[in-house]
């Protein structure tokens, strides 16, 4: 190469920076992303562009349950025909995304924003528990249903909650775990159907 | 789902919808990526949108051999270390970028910018064959390189400079075609195979 940067044109580099920065784009996508960038009007790239800088000084996270939102309260928070007395604490929005795509939830969530890992320095008073113990105290709620995951820290910040929590008069759940629809036994792994035979349902008719 | 809108917030909606807009990048990875770039402080965030819009309003094309540049004579066309009397000609910048990444390549170039593709409505007056045949008209070229793609429209662009240009008197090349390096025979399409075997080439030692 005879360029000391990597390409002809330093704007074109700073662009690829960027974009390479994001998580799962290295050098090369970001490079062929930049130069689709490239080709469009300008108009559209200043749509593009602004998107991100409005979207992150814009946005609001719902005073309730921390999931991002246009409006102080979310629309799920505030929407009367769901079920007030559940609620579904998560990680993060994609995964109450993932819970709401199935369309079998239709109780409120709450939403951590992280979870307990000292390794990455967040420790317990760096999650809103307090918040969701506000609203517990609202009386409202009986059940408070734990979609964090198996990890490691996912177990650790569910017993941690299960512990806070367990002084109030609610149930407190965990989403079920086992084997997947339509997966095949053999190729379950171990930890998994282990917990699936310990953990059997009895069979409803 | 219980929004009309697939995400709990407009603002996230159009920044999924501008990076799902990006080749190769679906709404999910989308929404990851607009999640991360929503972590991330206000300032990262300014300056990466504004990398884009910036890179696009400000980018210029060389003159000469059209690749991306800061300068209106770009840093290839403009070194006068670099051999004068060659010229490659590539159909894009990343094309380039590949070739001068193998430090095989000491000529200059000309970049098409694209292809004759009559089913995309490019004809050869779209391309700036006129700019090429002024810098070959200077004199100092003695041989124009192609190193286009092997598709049918690549043929044809191929095709097409060559009927243009055998009327100068210059050397019309293109880069070999073959088996790759390291590669096995067994797994070469019969097309690379054949050619390679007729366009076989006397051992140098």
């Amino acid at each position: 190469m005879i360029y000391k940067d990597e390409y002809p044109s330093a704007l074109l580099e700073e662009a690829v920076d960027q974009l390479s920065s994001l998580p799962g784009i290295g050098r090369k996508t970001a490079l062929r992303l930049a130069l689709h960038i490239l080709k469009q009007p300008q108009e559209n790239v200043n749509h593009f562009g602004e998107s991100f800088i409005k979207m992150r000084r814009d946005i609001k996270y719902c005073k309730r349950c921390n999931m991002v939102s246009d409006t102080d309260v979310c629309s799920i928070c505030s929407d009367s025909h769901r079920d007030n007395s559940l609620i579904c604490v998560v990680e993060s929005l994609r995964d109450l995304l993932s819970i709401e795509s199935t369309g079998e939830y239709r109780g409120k969530y709450f939403v951590l924003g992280g979870i307990i890992s000292p390794m990455d320095g967040i420790g317990p008073d760096d999650l809103p528990i307090s918040q969701l113990e506000k609203i517990i105290a609202e009386g409202n709620v009986k059940e408070v249903i734990m979609a964090i995951a198996t990890s490691i820290e996912g177990e650790t910040t569910s017993f941690y909650l299960y512990k806070i929590l367990s002084k109030y008069q609610i149930k407190l759940s965990t989403i079920a775990r086992g084997v997947g629809f339509g997966d095949d036994l053999e190729y379950t792994d171990r930890l998994t159907l282990g917990k699936s035979i310990a953990n059997r349902q009895p069979i409803q008719i």
